[in-house]
C-alpha cells in the first residue's frame, strides 16, 4: 500500500510538472514541440540564424528523407541521438543530477549523522563552492552512490519529481527543466516530424533523466539511454514486487560507453548525433562511420552573456563537466563535423529570453 | 574495407531472409502481420478456438483501449512483453541459439583444433545427443562464450543471418524462423493494431534474436530485450570503429533478470506479459502488480503430435529448456494467470500446418 500511494503521488507530481513544462514551452516557442506535421523548411528552425550549422542540419534531413535521394533512409531505420547535459540544456556550474545528489545528502544526514564527519560528504555539506569544485570525479561518484541508491525505482522517481518541481537555478531563479535550449528543442521536433526516433544518450543517470524526458523533450523513457546501475527484484513489506536501486554500475554511458550503450539499448547505428564534449566524441565518430549521409554536431559554449563560455572559448574553467577541448575542436574541423556557435548560430537560447 | 563489404553482404543476406520470411507468413496467415488497421474482434485471432484464453486476451484489449473504460491506458503507455523460446516459437529439443553455437564450434575447431580434446567442447562435437543432453547450463555457457564472442557485432550479425538462411530443423525440415506459432503472431499483430508496443524479453541472446526479430515478428532491434554481453569500442585495421563482442555478461535476462531488464531497457512496467516457464515467473508477476487491468499468460506445451508436450503435461523431459513446473502451474491458477493449452486453444500451430 505504501508503494502504491507513493507511486500515485509520483504520477500526480509528474503530471503537474509535465503540464507546467509543456505549457510553458508551447506558449513561448509557438508550439514547436509535439506531433506537428512536417513543416516548410523555412519555418523548421526559427530560432536559428542562417549559417553553416543550420544549413548542415536542413541538408541532412532533406537528403535522408527525400525518396529520390541516393541517401534516402527508410523511416523505420531513422535514429538520431542527443547528449543531454550541455547539448540540450545547461550543465554549468554543475550537472543538475549532482545538485540533486547534494540536496539528498542534506536530507540523508538526518538519518545518518555520521556522514557529516566523513569525506567527501563533509566538503559537500559545507557548501564551500571552491572546495566542492576541487572534488574528484571519484568523490562525486561516492556521493551519487550514497544518495541515489537503496530505494525502490518508484520512490526514486517520486523524490526526483518533487525536487525538480521546487528546485531553482541560482542564476535564472527558474526550475532546471526550463534551462533547455529552444534551438535544440526545434531540432528534436524537426527530426521527429521527419520520421526520426530521437534518443537521449547521456552520461547522466538513466533513471534520473527518464523522470522528466517526456515532459521536457517529448522523449519517452525507453528512448533514454544513460549511465545505469543495477536494480534487484524483491518484495516490499506487503509482498508487492519492487525494484531496488543498487550501487553497482551496469552501463557507464560516457565516451566509448556511448556507442556501446547505443548498441546495447537501441541495436542500430544512428545516422545523426549531437554532443558537446569529449564524452561524446566516440558517439559522433560511430554515427559518422556508417554508410550514406551522416551528421555529427558539437555545441560550442561561447556565449558568456546569454549562457556560459567554456572549453576552447574563453570563460569559465572546466571543472566537473565534460570538456570541449581544443583538441576536440580540431578533430571536429578535420572530420568535417558541424560546430554550433551558441553565440552566432542561435537567435535566442532559452524560452524565457527576452 | 573488410568490415564494409562484410556489412553489405550481411544486409543483403538479411534482406533476402526478410523477404522470404515475410512473404511466407503473409501468404500463409492471410497477412495478419504488419501495420493493418484495428480489426473487428471476431477476426483478430482466427487461429484460436473459443475459450477462456482467447476471451481473456480480447477482454484485456477491450478494457485497456476503450476510452470509456475505467481501465483505459493512454496509447503512449501501452507496453506488452513476450518471452521468445517456447512462447513465440519452438524451443525443443534445444534452443535455436544453442544449435547455432554448436554449428559455430565445428567451424571454430578448424582454426583451434585444441578445442576438440577439451570438455565440454568434445562432447558437443561428438554429436552424441544423450551426452549433450546431460551437459550442465554452465557447460553450455562455456560453449556460448567461445563461439559467440570475439568478433565484431556486424560480423556476428552476418554469420547468424547466413546460418539461419541455411539451417533446417530436423523434425520439420524447415528453417527455424518458420517454427513460430501462428496464434501468437496473431496476438502480436492484435496488440500492435491496438496501439501496444510489443517487446521480446528473452533469456536468449539479445544480439542473436535481433538478427531476425523484425523479419519474423515485426519487432525492431530496439524492442528486443535479451541476455546481453558487453561490447568494446575499438578500431579495425582500416581505422573504422567497430564494437567487439566480449565474454562478459551485462544482463542475465532470465527470472528476476527479466523485470530488471525491462526496467533497464524500457523503463515502464508492461500491462501484459506472455511466457511459458519458470524463467518468466517474475516478469508475469511484475506486470500483474501494476494498477489497472493486467494480463499474465503462460503457454502450456501439451501437444505432442503437433509440437511437443513437456512440463506439467506428459511427454519429453525438460533438459536445457526453461521449465513449466507443476508448481508454476499451481501458481498460475492461484494468481488468476491465463494458461494457454496449445492442444485445445489453438486451431493450428505453424503456418505450414495442413
Amino acid at each position: 500500500m505504501r508503494m502504491t500511494s507513493a507511486g500515485a503521488r509520483g504520477r500526480r507530481t509528474l503530471a503537474i510538472l509535465a503540464s507546467i513544462v509543456v505549457l510553458g514551452l508551447a506558449l513561448t516557442t509557438g508550439g514547436a514541440i509535439g506531433q506537428a506535421p512536417p513543416q516548410p523548411v523555412a519555418d523548421a528552425l526559427p530560432s536559428w540564424n542562417e549559417g553553416s550549422a543550420k544549413r548542415a542540419i536542413i541538408d541532412f534531413i532533406r537528403t535522408t528523407t527525400d525518396p529520390a535521394s541516393p541517401g534516402f533512409v527508410p523511416p523505420q531505420d531513422r535514429v538520431a541521438t542527443f547528449d543531454q547535459d550541455g547539448t540540450l540544456w545547461t550543465e554549468h556550474p554543475l550537472y543538475t543530477q549532482v545538485l540533486y545528489a547534494f540536496a539528498r545528502l542534506h536530507l540523508l544526514t538526518e538519518a545518518k549523522p555520521e556522514l557529516r564527519q566523513r569525506e567527501p560528504f563533509r566538503t559537500v555539506l559545507s557548501g564551500d563552492r571552491d572546495a566542492i569544485a576541487k572534488l574528484s570525479l571519484h568523490d562525486l561518484e561516492k556521493v551519487l552512490a550514497v544518495t541515489l541508491t537503496g530505494m525502490s525505482t518508484e520512490t526514486f522517481r517520486t523524490e526526483v519529481a518533487e525536487w525538480l518541481a521546487h528546485a531553482r537555478d541560482p542564476r535564472w531563479k527558474r526550475p532546471y527543466t526550463e534551462l533547455t535550449y529552444v534551438p535544440m528543442q526545434e531540432v528534436l521536433a524537426y527530426f521527429r516530424a521527419n520520421g526520426f526516433r530521437t534518443y537521449i544518450v547521456t552520461g547522466g543517470g538513466q533513471d534520473f533523466v527518464r523522470v522528466y524526458a517526456q515532459a521536457v523533450y517529448g522523449i519517452p523513457p525507453e528512448q533514454v539511454v544513460g549511465t545505469a546501475g543495477a536494480t534487484s527484484y524483491t518484495y516490499d513489506a506487503n509482498g508487492k514486487p519492487v525494484l531496488i536501486k543498487e550501487p553497482k554500475l551496469l552501463l557507464n554511458d560516457d565516451q566509448a560507453g556511448k556507442p556501446e550503450g547505443i548498441h546495447f539499448m537501441i541495436g542500430r547505428r544512428p545516422q545523426a548525433s549531437f554532443g558537446n564534449s569529449t564524452g561524446d566524441r566516440q558517439m559522433l565518430e560511430y554515427a559518422r562511420a556508417g554508410d550514406g549521409p551522416r551528421l555529427a554536431v558539437l555545441v560550442l559554449h561561447d556565449d558568456a552573456s546569454r549562457e556560459y563560455a567554456y572549453g576552447p572559448a574563453e570563460g569559465l574553467p572546466d571543472t566537473h563537466v565534460g570538456t570541449f577541448t581544443a583538441q576536440l575542436h580540431d578533430e571536429a574541423i578535420r572530420q568535417g563535423w558541424t560546430v554550433i556557435s551558441m553565440k552566432t548560430d542561435w537567435k535566442r537560447i532559452f524560452a524565457f529570453d527576452p
